[in-house]
């Protein structure tokens, strides 16, 4: 392992991790920080795969560079890994860190969802989020479609970037590992569905069909709107609509946890889990 | 409308708003902050209902009053409402507020759990937490009992406060709107819940039924345990137990998103929903 000691907060090789809650608000140009160790962990398992993801450099707390030292050991030698005393590392990063432990990682390869949409099996389950700009519900979202053995997300242009910090930890590391392309309008994320012969299901309190009763298909794909606004209205009229049956009077699940709920039946009634 | 304008942010008129994110760590006896439009709703119920909570007094940005005034009419008189400029609110609350709309409420009355199971028609769902910390996490649970008509929530006492300005919020004033018991061990939760013929499942991803094949009964009680450790095992022994399916290999539901399927399947083989 290539194991490097910061003793100053102002040492240039570790720039990319200084005041990263303030760089969390101006983008990061494809890198993204991995935190924790679940998050690291994933990490070593994506750079190994060698596909759209690979790690740059970790940084990691002294005092726990051996309690990490299976995972660090995943990371080929050319990653550097560098460790602080915790003053040094507060001072890098702007505030205190507890966990200690931190990578940054690049998406190096941006897929397109028709690339992405032609690799999948004749069974395959599809999540896609419409304009979900919170980072907690899109790292959820990835969570719950790992969980239910989901073959890839799309997001259209309007959702947020999952590979933000929050998201990332929220996700539990899932954006790393469940395949995900991000772009383009609703439109062309629904046509792309339907040319590839997925049955299409909106997720709304308004849907036509109670999520139980979805007769399952061998490729079928879940929709899922912003909390605030739910799908455009247009949409649900091309589409199937699925509802979660509730307590009289309420519509009340949070937009992730109702996309759990919804993929777990989809997955259940296809035979997937 | 009992309106009070607000020049200056030392105004002891309203204290209770004061460095609400210091407060929010140090306790706040009783009282809890409702935040957003939303949560004010429910809290103006709450009051009307006249149990466990009463509205003490409201603190809004001056230029939302128009725009929630059909809720604030929902208040008795005696409740007064303050309004303050963005600056001087900003000055209260210590950071920058945009949804501009707090109140001060109050938990009159602290709930006993046997109390509440002696209250519970002959077909009940109850929701148990067992050493749920995270205040994320609390609060989902909440909107989840909400939406799936749960009768009640218990909370043993190494759970958090659900009144948590943050759990408050993301349980979107659920926690207004449950029944909700806190405190006693886990041992004299279970026991009130068997002496009150519950039926008692624990959710682990050990659980011995998977939760689609969980028989229903007219009593029934599910209890979710903390995300890292999950539920004592010598508990595990005691009680049945149900698992959600996965993928091979993951086990990465996040507890409240874990309690919302296992309660939507539970109330749907009860017929709740």
């Amino acid at each position: 392992m290539n194991v490097i000691r910061i003793e100053n907060a102002d040492d240039a090789r570790i720039d990319e991790f200084r005041s990263i809650r303030e760089r969390d608000l101006v983008g990061r140009h494809g890198r993204f920080i991995a935190e924790g160790t679940v998050v690291l962990r994933m990490l070593a398992v994506a750079h190994k795969r060698g596909g759209e993801f690979l790690a740059e450099k970790i940084l990691i707390l002294e005092n726990r560079l051996a309690g990490v030292a299976d995972i660090l050991a995943d990371f080929p030698a050319e990653v550097p890994i560098y460790v602080a005393d915790s003053a040094v590392l507060d001072g890098i990063v702007g505030f205190h860190l507890h966990r200690g432990i931190l990578a940054v990682g690049k998406r190096v390869r941006d897929v397109q969802a028709s690339e992405l949409l032609a690799l999948l099996p004749d069974r395959a389950l599809v999540a896609a989020a419409i304009g979900i700009s919170n980072h907690d519900n899109i790292g959820s979202i990835f969570r719950n479609a790992a969980a239910f053995g989901v073959s890839a997300v799309l997001l259209d242009e309007s959702c947020c970037d999952p590979l933000y910090r929050k998201s990332l930890r929220v996700s539990v590391g899932a954006v790393l590992q469940v395949p995900y392309a991000r772009g383009g309008t609703t439109l062309e994320l629904v046509s792309g569905l339907f040319e590839n012969g997925f049955s299409v299901w909106g997720l709304s309190p308004a849907g036509r069909t109670e999520i139980r009763k979805v007769q399952p298909q061998p490729r079928m794909a879940l929709l899922t709107g912003s909390e605030g606004n739910g799908l455009p209205s247009a949409l649900m009229e091309k589409i199937e609509t699925a509802s979660i049956a509730q307590a009289p009077g309420l519509d009340s699940l949070n937009a992730a946890t109702a996309t759990g709920i919804a993929l777990y039946q989809i997955a259940s009634a296809q035979g997937g889990i």
